[in-house]
């Protein structure tokens, strides 16, 4: 009997998250303030979040231990499954070992409760009744909710109003878990209603709803902010993809060649390597390759500026260092909505610029055609984000196909694609095209960022 | 540490299916033919069915293995994991422990895919080319176009016109796996075209759709007909829920009091509670209550005639003794379409008939409304059959806080609802209502049942 897939047990689960900050061979460049362009501090954070979230941004520790009431709602879905794709293999007819780390089976269905749970039980502890955040398509949101349900804390989420009206599914699930779900621009804030002053009709953007999320948390009693990706310390809650994936990896007996994922802001393909590129900056794994994969129409590594830009578009929040396509680049409409970022996580543009991290861009419906083969081989429906990451894993089997050799290829499988189906009917029906690289517009919003560090 | 969910690996996943027949107290009446009134044998299957698959429909045999190759697709998510529920327990302030074997993280979502895959694997090896089926919202087409996909066998899927037009993301789930699937009635059939010349706008049946996969599958070449439930073979196959129940009881070391689980045709439940029901017929668990829960509008077992009538609404099937109200009877259409039948599996009528399973009804309010406790404590979204066992599940968790007593309840959890967001949409906007129980119309139903037996 061939081994489908690794299982872990619930004692096997990481037991603390991995902070890279002190493994980096150069400091990660500092968090500048607009105003003054100097580094901010924890106190600048502290209207946003609570302390020990604004504390594990900074850390210097190694390992930070994972709350016992944290690792409880985990284990739900955690550990999650790691698989050989044997099917997808055969199919392939490639000598190369493909294993992916599937977390489709969160109750919200992807790998953003990792970092949910971690943050509504740290807004619990400190007291917090209230949190706000924003949501593009709702898979942020929707895991937000979840976890805001299990610690009973209100939520509110703004979520863009072309969403909120095209896709009703995630709203309801928000609704379901009990939050509170707007279209964005609101009528609720200033910033919401700012907007519809000048355009009733706007259709909103994930820029406009960071400001309203933003506002509301802090004019609101008993209330922050929460994040779903980019930050820090979203990157480290999501660490237990790979620190278990490591363990199961060793279970089947094989070290990576190469792991490939999705990077949107950088989250759930962070959590997975960061354990592993470890081993790389330690020496211990020095041809360990890690391949960023992002669409084409919006590839902030591979054709980004790498300088200081805002998290968001109105530019509400402080500046980070990192490679950008300028944070008024409004990305053409790929399904893959997890992925249409201006920005990237600091940490992996980092690792970056270091050469320890590799990045590459694929058009839109190659990514489905590989969702396809997945799905007819693996059986798992995928999310659109990580169609990508299977596209470039089946592209790397191919060439292992050409030259015969059995390199070792891990997949982070960030969710299903249940709650994406319209975009599935598009490919079948071939209705589905690509984007050009919209490379004037970049330009237009490069010339616009903020001139410091 | 409370563990909060009971792991087993895949060597621990049943290498059997478990044949409750032989093991019954009095045997199951006669399958008999509509045209003689006289017994059917394999012979009058075999334009339908594969042999083995008809050898397991009357099989004397307490276990029956299961094939290395339908095993082999099984690890994809099997075993599945046991869950107890803490939190429900704690919302409810109850002494009950209540337990949940979780289904929905096959890749259809659903208990389905364990009797789709040995079907498929059945007929491949027959040699089969082609399979045709029926489907009212999609989640059996979903299941064996899955099944198909990892087989290699082409799949028909005869889909009710109303939810094909209505609920287009199950259709696409198919379609993504390989499958085609036509709104029914089609002009594909003699039966589709007879309908569709007197009723052109005909939104379609359940009855009509089998009527339409049978004629495809005896008229067309290499092709036979597949069928999701009600079977004894299809209950067969979904005993693997059961066996892995009751050795993750064990490790949880509790045995069950009380098992509850929703019935549409009864193969979710069956599957599990057969393994169960033998301690009980053996005298071992004298006291071990099972509750098959139906919906309030469609109750076949606490409502129904129990008598001889067809499996399909065209009367193409053989006669089944069962509890029925009535091929011809149209359920009003509640959410929970896989509950939306007239009848019930033979084997579930007989051990009721035994009085060795209870069962019970319930309104469609109700069981939203226990579905929201479950995804607000336990984090998923459950479909809206499962709400129907979750709501018994939860009355009996408060009868126990009543009583002080501090039983142990399992419940069969069928699947998720990520795709019955609609549903849920309603109850929480206040729109969702329950039904009256349509006596009159069952009444009229009965009347017309041929007379034999």
């Amino acid at each position: 009997m061939d081994q489908t897939k690794f299982i872990l047990n619930e004692k096997d689960m990481p037991t603390a998250w991995y902070n890279i900050l002190p493994d980096l061979p150069e400091p990660l460049p500092a968090v500048l303030h607009p105003g003054t362009g100097k580094p901010i501090g924890p106190d600048d954070m502290a209207p946003l979040f609570p302390m020990d979230i604004i504390m594990q941004e900074f850390s210097p520790q190694q390992y930070i231990d994972i709350p016992e009431e944290v690792q409880n709602v985990y284990r739900l879905w955690r550990p999650t499954m790691l698989y050989r794709a044997r099917r997808l293999e055969k199919a392939l007819d490639t000598p190369a070992r493909i294993f992916y780390k599937y977390e489709g089976t969160s109750p919200a269905g992807s790998h953003k409760p990792n970092t949910a749970v971690a943050q509504a039980y740290y807004n619990k502890k400190a007291g917090i009744k209230r949190l706000a955040t924003e949501t593009g398509a709702g898979q942020w949101g929707s895991s937000l909710a979840f976890a805001c349900a299990l610690f009973g804390i209100e939520l509110k989420v703004y979520m863009v109003k072309v969403s909120y009206q095209q896709k009703p599914y995630r709203r309801i699930m928000m609704e379901t878990w009990g939050a509170k779900c707007v279209p964005s621009p609101s009528q609720d804030t200033n910033a919401g209603r700012g907007i519809l002053a000048k355009d009733p009709d706007s259709s909103g953007s994930l820029g406009i709803a960071i400001s309203e999320a933003i506002e509301d948390a802090v004019t609101s009693k008993d209330t922050k902010y929460s994040i779903g990706s980019v930050a820090n310390h979203v990157l480290l809650h999501q660490t237990v993809i790979g620190q278990e994936s490591m363990k199961q990896m060793e279970m089947a007996g094989f070290y990576p060649d190469i792991i490939v994922g999705c990077v949107g802001g950088g989250s759930n393909f962070g959590g997975m390597f960061l354990p592993f590129v470890k081993d790389k900056i330690k020496g211990k794994r020095k041809d360990l390759r890690i391949i960023c994969v992002e669409p084409a129409s919006c590839p902030s590594l591979t054709k980004g500026a790498y300088c200081y830009d805002f998290g968001d578009t109105a530019g509400m929040t402080p500046l980070f260092k990192m490679h950008t396509l300028g944070h008024t680049f409004m990305p053409p409409p790929v399904h893959a909505g997890g992925l249409r970022y201006h920005g990237m996580a600091p940490i992996i543009c980092h690792l970056y610029q270091m050469g320890l991290v590799e990045a590459r861009a694929v058009p839109q419906v190659a990514t489905f055609e590989a969702g396809i083969t997945f799905a007819r081989t693996e059986g798992f429906v995928s999310a659109p984000e990580t169609n990508h990451a299977i596209r470039v894993a089946i592209d790397e089997a191919l060439k292992c196909r050409e030259t015969g050799q059995a390199k070792t290829i891990l997949i982070a499988h960030s969710g299903h694609g249940h709650f994406d189906m319209a975009a599935y009917d598009q490919y079948l029906s071939g209705q589905l095209t690509d984007y050009e690289y919209p490379e004037e517009k970049v330009k237009e919003a490069l010339a616009g960022l903020p001139k410091v560090g």
